[in-house]
């Protein structure tokens, strides 16, 4: 088949007229499915139910006293073991938070806002003027709104297959109002891609111009794989270390992902100076996380092994509802070019990249006839994507039959808008 | 019997010897007692065992939802019902927090430092130099330390047994730079005063020269009454709308003392401009927090009325402590002038005031002895108590027979060091 915009003229009116009257019966279906969020579906909540059926009434020592009492700010010793496994680094290495990353990442950042990152001779980054960051684009909006909550300029950098683009970063880094970097490194969200070692070793070995630089490293998909072999990603940490850069990285992850979302226990993961300089300030604000939550997802996953063997459960309900939008992506799209996409293989998102001006004319089609996507703009910081072409997939919620239905209109979606562009050139 | 100041030297000195002796006869039983903390007992953690041991697992709905899932970042309607009827406000005047009401009071002031309270035309106080806050003194070490790490200077004010010297509290407020005051405004830690209700209507009543002032209203000892007939605090909030004054109060409250200590759930309650101000924070913060662990809070305590009958139990356990304690002071320290003390009537502590420059001194025996009681200073700002006078006693950890020992032993160190005192002069 011809790409659409190779089609003549008699025959692009034909494929508008056709799609408009496939869009018209989509709408009187009268349609409402939600896509807009990486949000579990229930079948996956249910993979964790042992988790709520523990009964911890006998269970009340840790290793380190009595969970249900006040102490251990830095996490149960045995909770701290099983996130450090997670991460690759010394159970000294990670502290146990709530259950959210992201509250571990605003806390993080909102610190050195106030009292800086903790490297001798740097004012606050609040006292400096004009403190920046680079942004990986298209990426999670909710990191760009701490930034933006907090005064943080942020600058982007687009995503390539191999992570973010490297030689902008290097050229970036050179200004010493250039605090830090916001990255989701393996199965970024939205576009899946997995950094590459020579992306990871690049990372590691930058000497920023800032000397207190610090990259959010927000490994939050570092176990989400969605097939047998997941993706690889190095270990920040132990890169960093061949170059004595482990301070300008600092690992977040949680389990939201793995038990529940909002219910679940985090963890930051960093160099001694990191964790010191975190604790300092954790010592102020809470006397401990939630320890009993902590125990019942040690006695839960056990170990490692545990967590992986029960992602291998979330990858089944979810690989077929991947399959199932990107099959449809296929089918429907592939041919007419209007549209390109990276294929995940693991994570929560696909990114799909409609031309230039035209996402938020497909994201108002999808709306009208009962579609909820993620808001066109808010994969870019300030919400606003200056090519208007990225749309974030969320397929994990719905169920496949209603993904297919969710993909097919999205699709019809797209080639309107692509018609209607071409359309008005003629 | 004579005070202690007034025996003859010869009597005085026969006093001293005795104790001695009898501090001697402490020393080599080999004490090793904690009382430095107001950390429930075992007994107390054990009233809420039922908690732990709902099956959550067909229980996953909320009003507004699946309590596994992300959302609802004010907390579950239930729950927000349940503080609400704790705090004497709406629903809609409360958001539910974490495990940490003092996660809560830290990152209100955090946000009041980076951004500001949400007064109009108001700068953050970070912008703002030397910004001050009214410490009552002596008071909770962990509020003080909440603005010593953010850069915010405590001025003292004494409490009296009405509460804080408002004299002192009002011309305080004349200078703009005072931002606002920490207080615990029911059985005050450590004194056990309840603020009385001429006091509350003066603190609602006044108009601070700073329009971005705000009292951390830390409600903590909310429904801590060890009899029962509890003190009567007058609602904050109620009493502030009264002058228009609602914004200038924050109300933080938590189950960590009713509950789990580190498990249980925190609430903020405010005006609505106060409740618009923290949501537009915590949504760049926090998705929601832990739903699973509200709606169990919600399931074991029902209403007001379930924590009120559940703190009469804690009550039983606590109560026979405080009176060890207070019978043992009253016996050995009454009759000698050399210390005073205030009976509360609920809360976690007791404070002993020694002779003036002496509590060091009797804290140093103690510790020699085996008795590990607060730092003396922690009640004050900076960890400096001015008259070096006051010691914090925390009763709720050890057993009875363990308190009436360590009430004496303190009783023996505070004749000791008045001893030593008098008998310098001679």
């Amino acid at each position: 088949m011809q790409r659409i915009q190779d089609l003549p003229a008699e025959e692009l009116k034909k494929l508008y007229d056709a799609e408009l009257a496939r869009y018209d019966g989509f709408v009187s279906a009268g349609l409402s499915i939600n896509m807009a969020r990486g949000t579990p579906c229930p079948e996956q909540l249910d993979l964790s139910e042992e988790l709520l059926d523990i009964d911890m009434s006998p269970l009340h020592q840790c290793e380190d006293g009595d969970v249900r009492n006040y102490g251990i700010l830095s996490g149960i010793p045995e909770c701290r073991r099983l996130f450090a496994e997670l991460c690759g680094v010394g159970p000294d290495n990670v502290i146990i938070g709530g259950c959210s990353s992201l509250q571990l990442m605003y806390d993080y950042v909102s610190q050195c806002v106030t009292k800086g990152p903790g490297v001798p001779g740097c004012a606050p980054w609040g006292e400096q003027n004009g403190v920046k960051f680079i942004a990986v684009v298209p990426g999670y909006d909710r990191h760009f709104g701490i930034c933006e909550y907090l005064g943080i300029e942020l600058v982007n950098v687009p995503i390539t297959p191999e992570g973010p683009d490297m030689d902008a970063v290097e050229e970036l880094i050179k200004d010493p109002s250039v605090k830090g970097m916001l990255c989701v490194p393996k199965y970024s969200n939205p576009d899946g891609v997995t950094y590459s070692a020579e992306t990871v070793e690049r990372l590691a070995k930058m000497t920023p111009a800032a000397p207190d630089f610090r990259v959010i490293w927000d490994n939050a998909y570092c176990v989400h794989d969605l097939y047998g072999d997941g993706d690889e990603l190095p270990n920040i940490l132990d890169v960093a270390a061949k170059y004595g850069h482990e301070d300008n990285f600092v690992v977040f992850v949680s389990t939201s992902k793995i038990s529940f979302p909002g219910a679940g226990v985090s963890a930051v993961a960093g160099s001694d100076a990191n964790i010191r300089s975190i604790l300092g300030r954790m010592k102020y604000q809470i006397i401990s996380y939630d320890k009993i939550n902590q125990l019942r997802h040690v006695i839960f996953f056990r170990n490692l092994d545990g967590i992986t063997a029960h992602m291998k459960r979330h990858a089944e309900i979810l690989r077929p509802k991947f399959e199932t939008v990107l099959g449809t992506l296929d089918r429907e799209l592939t041919w007419t070019g209007a549209a390109h996409w990276i294929k995940p293989r693991g994570g929560y998102f696909i990114s799909l990249y409609v031309d230039v001006g035209s996402a938020s004319r497909v994201g108002e089609l999808c709306k009208k006839a009962g579609l909820t996507i993620t808001r066109v703009g808010a994969t870019y910081p300030y919400g606003k994507d200056p090519d208007d072409a990225n749309i974030r997939i969320a397929p994990s919620y719905p169920d496949c039959d209603t993904l297919k239905t969710a993909a097919e209109l999205m699709c019809c979606c797209v080639r309107i808008a692509a018609c209607e562009e071409l359309l008005a050139r003629v």
